[in-house]
Formats: C-alpha cells, sequence, structure tokens
C-alpha cells in the first residue's frame, strides 16, 4: 500500500478524497486523512477500508512531521500560506507532495533542494490555477509545434451559480470563499498588455471595464480583469505575444451593481468600525455618505451613485435588505468588507439543493504560414449537489489524479513544478474527460484587438 | 552661551535660522546648522559670528553623537523617520529637542525617561501640525474655562499660491514636497465624526467630497478631508465631541479637476512602469486607457472621465501639456505617482518672484448657558519672497521660538509633548502675531450640520 496524508479536509476535498478513495483498491492506497476538526476529518473518510481520519494540528510540529514521515505522497489542502512548513518536513523525509495552491516565493526557493532529492512538489493544479493551465498549454504547445507565433493570450474563469438556481437579480451566490469574492481585485491596479501597450486599471475602476464573452449555449457573460497577468508571460513562455489578459467571469450586469459597494468603500478591509455590532444594516450604509439631518440614506445613496428611479440596480440593493434598519451586522470589530460579507452571506449561499456551475474561456491568437487565426475553447460544468460541486470536482480531482500519477512515476520531472508539460497536462486532461470536464474548441480568424494593424494606440 | 544644533538645512530652515540669528546677541545663543551638504548649511549660516556651517551625516553614528552631545538643544529638521535616533542620542546625552514632526509610535515610548531626566521633547510645533494646535487649543481652553461645551471642531490648513502669482487653470503650484501633495490621501479612508455619526470616505472618493469655506477677503475655497481626523480627539480632549473633521484647503475646482488623476489611477504609487524612461507624456496617459486601434488618447479620456467638450476640466488637462508625444517622462522605474510628479512640476513649479500663502481656518461649535454658538478663526499669511515663504515661516518661526523658550526655562514640562498647553502656545501666538501670523475670529449663531437637531442620518 502507498501512503497519502491529506491535510486539511474542507469543502474543497470532497471530490479529491472519494476519486481517491474509489481508486483504492486498484491502485493499492491508504489514505490518511488529517484536519484540525477530527469531525470534518471522519466525515470525508467514512468507513472506508483504505481511509483512517486523524486530528491534526499543522503548528504541532512533532505531530505534523510525524504524520507526513508516515506517507509516501502529502496533499495539502490547506489555505495557501500554511503550505511552507509541510513542504519543509516533505522535503526533509524526502515525500512527494501536491497542492492547488499558487507557487509562493518561499515554496520556490526550495526548488533546488527539491530537485537534488528527486522529489515532485507539484502546485497550482486545482481549477485556476491548474485546469487553466493544463488547457492553455495544451492548445499552446500544439500551435508551436505547428510551427505558429503566438500573438494573443487571454483567458476567463469564472464560479457561478448554476442557470437551474439562479434565482437573484445579481445572478450569483457563494460558491466558495466569500471573503475572496468581497476582496477580489484588491492591493494594486490590474496589469495586462493588449497590442503590445501595457494597461493599467486601478481597483476603483476595475468593476467598470468588462468585456463580454459569448459562451456557446450559454449565452452572454462579462470578464474583468485580474491584478496580475504578466506573470504568465515567463510561467507559458508568452514573453513576445502582443495581448495577454486573464479575467474573470460574472454574468453581465454583476460588476457594474458590484462597483457600487466599491465607490461607497465598503469593501475595504483595512479598518475596523467602532461599535459594529451594534450598527444596522442602514448604519452601516450611512457610513460611507454624506451627513444629512434631513435626508434619507437611500435618497443619498441615489444621489452619491446617481442611480436613476428606474435603474434595475437600485432593486439589486433592495433585494439585498442593505436598507434595513432592524437587521444588526452583530459581529464586533468588522472591517467593512466583512460586514458586508455578512450582509451578502444572507441572500448569496447556496440552498441545500441549488448547484454550482463552472466557466472557462481561452483565446488563442496566432499567426501560422502567413495567416492570422484565433482558437477559442471552452469549458463549461455543472455541480452534482451541494457535496460534489463543481467546484470541489474541478479544484480536487486533478490533485487526486497527479497524486497517484507522481507515485505511480508516470510524473517523474522534480522540482517544484506547475502542470505545463505535456507529460502532466496530457494524461490529466484526458481522465478529466470521463468526470464532465471538457473543452470545446472554436476556429474562427483573428479577432484580437487591432486585426487590420491600424496604427492608433 | 547656548550651542542649538540644527540637523537639516533644507528649505524650511531659512526662517527659523534667521530668527535664531537675530535673537543670537540678546540671547546668548551659538548655532551649529549640520546638513549632509555643507553648502546647504554654509548658505544658512552666512558669515554670521554665533553661527557655525557643518557637514553632518545623521547616519555616521560617532559624528551624530558627538554633535549632539556639544549642543544644548537640538533642533530636527530631518524628515520625520529620521528623527528617532538624533531623539535617543538627546536622551542619553541629556539634551531638549524640538522638532515640526507628527510623534511616531517610536518617539512616544521615549516619554517616560525623557520626563525622568527633566527634558522637553517638543513635537509637532510647525505649521499643521503646530500652529494648528496652538490656536485651536487656545480657542478651546478659552471656551471651557468660561463653562462651554464643546460641540463641533473643524480644522482645515492649505499652502497654496499667492493670489499675485496665482497664473494657472488649476489655481494651484507646488510651494512645499510635490511628492506629498501627489500622493495625498493615500493609504486608507478618511475618517471623521459628524453630529455623532463615523464617516469614511475611500481614497477614490475624496476628492468629489469636498465643502465650500468662505475666508473674509479671500474669497471662496474648497476644504477636503484629511486621512485621520479622529485622532485628535484624545489629544485635545474632544473625546464627546458630535463633529470632528480636519481637511485641505485648495481653491475651488482644484479637487475635481484633481479626482481625473485619481480616477485614471495615476497617482498610485505602488509599481512601476516598463520603460518609463523611453514614454512619451500622450504614452503615460494611455496606460490607463481601453486600447483601440482607432480612437484618440483624447477621445477616450474624455470618454473614460465623461467630460463634456465645454467643460474647464478640459483645458486643465491641455495646460499641463499631458498628450504631448514628443516630451518624454525621462527617469526610468518611475511609479505612476512619480510620472505625474514629473509632468505636473513643469508647470507648477514656483517661479522666482512667485510667493505662495498659507490659510488656515478652525471652526468650534460649543454650547454655552443652553445657547448654541459657534466662533470661526482664520489666519492667512503671504510669503515674502522664494526664501522667506509663508511656509518656511509657519514651519519654522514655532520652531525657533520653542528652542529659546526651552532653553530660558519659560518651558518647562518634561517629556515627549506637543504644544497643547497654555504655557507653549499663549507666549508663542503671542510672539507669531510680529511676523505677521495673526488669527481673526467671527462669532456667529451655531452652524454646525444639524442646528435645530432634526432626527436625521
Amino acid at each position: 500500500m502507498r501512503n497519502i496524508l491529506i491535510i486539511g479536509a474542507g469543502r474543497s476535498a470532497t471530490s479529491l478524497i472519494q476519486y481517491l478513495l474509489d481508486k483504492s483498491e486498484a491502485e493499492e492506497l491508504s489514505l490518511t486523512i488529517g484536519d484540525l476538526s477530527i469531525q470534518n476529518a471522519q466525515k470525508l473518510a467514512g468507513d472506508h477500508p483504505n481511509a483512517r481520519a486523524i486530528m491534526l494540528d499543522i503548528f504541532n510540529q512533532p505531530e505534523r512531521r510525524k504524520a507526513v514521515e508516515a506517507a509516501d505522497l502529502v496533499i495539502s489542502m490547506l489555505p495557501a500560506r500554511f503550505h511552507i512548513e509541510v513542504a519543509k518536513d516533505c522535503l526533509e523525509f524526502g515525500k512527494h507532495m501536491v497542492t492547488a495552491s499558487y507557487v509562493s516565493d518561499e515554496m520556490q526557493t526550495l526548488d533546488t533542494k527539491v530537485k537534488s532529492k528527486g522529489l515532485v512538489f507539484m502546485n497550482e493544479i486545482g481549477l485556476d490555477p491548474g485546469i487553466d493551465h493544463m488547457s492553455a498549454m495544451q492548445v499552446i504547445d500544439r500551435i508551436r509545434d505547428n510551427g505558429g507565433k503566438m500573438l494573443l493570450f487571454e483567458s476567463f474563469t469564472g464560479g457561478l451559480v448554476a442557470p437551474e438556481s439562479d434565482d437573484n437579480l445579481w445572478h450569483y451566490k457563494f460558491t466558495w470563499n466569500p471573503r475572496n469574492v468581497v476582496v477580489a481585485g484588491q492591493g494594486g491596479a490590474a496589469e495586462f498588455i493588449q497590442e503590445g501597450t501595457y494597461k493599467y486599471i486601478p481597483y476603483h475602476r476595475l468593476f467598470r471595464r468588462t468585456e463580454f464573452l459569448n459562451i456557446e449555449g450559454h449565452g452572454r457573460f462579462e470578464g474583468l480583469a485580474n491584478r496580475n497577468s504578466l506573470k504568465y508571460r515567463s510561467v507559458y513562455g508568452l514573453e513576445d505575444v502582443l495581448t495577454l489578459y486573464r479575467g474573470t467571469i460574472r454574468r453581465v450586469g454583476f460588476s457594474k451593481a458590484w462597483n457600487m459597494f466599491v465607490q461607497l468603500g465598503m469593501t475595504d478591509d483595512s479598518y475596523t468600525i467602532p461599535d459594529s455590532e451594534n450598527l444596522s444594516y442602514r448604519d452601516f450604509v450611512n457610513l460611507f455618505l454624506p451627513y444629512s439631518p434631513t435626508d434619507s440614506v437611500e435618497l443619498k445613496l441615489r444621489h452619491n451613485l446617481k442611480i436613476d428611479q428606474d435603474d434595475l440596480m437600485w432593486g439589486k440593493l433592495e433585494e439585498l435588505d442593505i436598507f434595513n434598519a432592524k437587521k444588526k451586522i452583530g459581529i464586533k470589530n468588522v472591517t467593512p468588507a466583512q460586514a458586508l460579507q455578512k450582509i451578502l452571506e444572507e441572500k448569496w449561499t447556496l440552498k441545500p439543493e441549488d448547484k454550482d456551475m463552472i466557466i472557462m474561456y481561452h483565446k488563442f491568437g496566432y499567426e501560422l504560414n502567413g495567416e492570422k487565426k484565433q482558437i477559442d475553447s471552452h469549458m463549461v460544468l455543472t455541480g452534482e449537489d451541494q457535496t460534489h460541486t463543481a467546484m470541489a470536482k474541478t479544484v480536487g480531482l486533478p490533485v487526486a489524479m497527479a497524486a497517484i500519477k507522481i507515485l505511480n512515476k508516470e510524473i517523474t520531472t522534480p522540482g517544484v513544478q506547475r502542470p505545463i508539460s505535456k507529460e502532466v497536462y496530457e494524461p490529466i486532461l484526458e481522465e478529466l474527460k470521463n468526470h464532465g470536464i471538457t473543452f470545446k474548441e472554436n476556429f474562427t480568424e483573428y479577432l484580437g484587438y487591432n486585426p487590420d494593424n491600424v496604427q492608433g494606440y
């Protein structure tokens, strides 16, 4: 039996663990599922003969080291900042490691030592980052292998509510960590390159610089820029590409409405509000509006954001019950972002019967034999239920598949890795098809942003 | 003779040093003027018999300690972050110290030791902070001594160009550190309290939430919120005040026009621009606008910021020559804020014959014998020339006066201090009158924001 230690038994681990348990007989796997909450771990282990749940506090060093030492491979599903200590143990005891998180600078510094021990530390192998890398590199490598030259790469991913469960005016529910949604885009200007020109969008304009995406059979969506597209130049070997843009997908109208919160300052996470526990939702809104002895919060907000009488945005605010003078924030020392999250969770939490949906959309522009062409590629996956969500599948399955392939020595390139080589993406993308994760490609003329090479800006 | 060591012989030290030299005979003062540039120090020392210029690198510890040891009192005109090492030397050698900077947390921790040695470390005794503290506390103490209860305190300060030198559409020139002007307001939401309600303004809305100030004989100005008004509650003993607001004064229309730069993202100081040295002003503007193969930078900007054909804001942009495709930024690795500063300095630098102007405006609302009243108080000072600017006078004179009064044991309360007690502000405000720094008070009915106590927001 090969021992896999899975650290972190949260929502993202369900499909991952079920996949590994389903394969445990054939692949001779024994799973140890460690979590700070033994109940969480037990729920995922069930009564499967090849699974064992343990209480694991990763800040308890001896306990953590013991667990790592007993494994052949460690999967860390912890929040990204906690991987590094586990990674150091894996390095010391000579164990492979898999995570779905971005390679941190600290993780990167381990590369030489990981290589010298012949270990594979595979990171960024969830959904985004993960399936985006693999599906993009597959097309990019194919274009290059055929002699094409990449001109444009754009990539968008969105975690959304499935149409059959979409019952609010925002066409959005939290299908993943709500906090990440509330503070998304903060921390600096969004940076990308279009037709060879650098472009920067400050946070407070981000939600007003969207572009539309038409997705076959699913209608129209909107894409808004992620913060740092440019680092993909070196990761994908796209140093000379003219357009490089990564973004997030939302249903049409979401960003323009979300911009109301950004403009008011409600997404700020940098200070706390005095006496926040006793603030009503209405009081909270009023913090961001000028004082008036006579005007209502409603009219001040309409005036402040220039919202017309018949604008649907107003309905979106009302639907959130944000002007309610009786409902309290009820939590001490919250930041505006935390208070907003509280208000949104009341309305945007998935109901037991709700399903989620993942959309990924890539555009590849290239030149081949003097002709400019474009491939658009997209993947849409709807969740089964609240346990096997599209998010849990798309994040967990590639992690699980990579873990087995590393143990089976099918993935062997040592070091701190991302899934951007054929050795990794070919077999995993192939196997993902069995789980409904498939990409549809459309071949078009080059659309780009300046197909006729007009001289301009 | 009493020895005063002045560290930092920049623009802010001219009036300070001239004042001390003028008094040096009568007060038996010997000045040592230390600067990293001996030329700067020599220029200010001139050939005055009681002044000596030295080269002083404050990072050279032995040199710095030797200079401090030889003094009876040290005036630090260094940037605020450099005071602490000097302060530690002053503490060790038992020397008084004076600065015009905010008390840092590090400086505050020295308080007990400074007290136990009977030393005075007087800080925040320039213009703002400084004259604002003194002139405000004088009125607040008077109101309280008469049995009044403070309801409202607002305070605004502005460093502007004098009307006779005001020759651009922005009605603004740099009369102080340009960098501080470009990044003003960044780093978090502006926080204040109005009629008992907390109010927060995010940076990207700051320049659109101004209020007007009418200043007798000088016309209409605008005030915009400073970042942290609330810390003045404890400093001034205004814990129960209903309205507390501190702000910056600009001429009408400045903030609305400055907001264009904020909206575009041009004031961002958190990232650098690739190849910035070769960027034209026009290219720089275009970084913040969507790509288009056919539309001009001008039209994209007009559309992006919704600037009408006949809006004066457009003239303000053109005046800065910001669409020029030939002028280069010419500096490597600049942030947007640094590039913007470069462009602005070309137009907003004071000419040799230009004069500056300082305006300070306070509002004090209070209740006395069941009646609500208000005192408005303001000070306007115009500079003499480019050496004896209003800024150099208002920053330097209070520092110099405090230094002499500490040496003369007229200011004796030991510890890390601010000029908020009568012992300090009464004699200094009195003497400042001889230099044209006078406050005019107007008594009005209480204006506040809700004088009739209407129940509202």
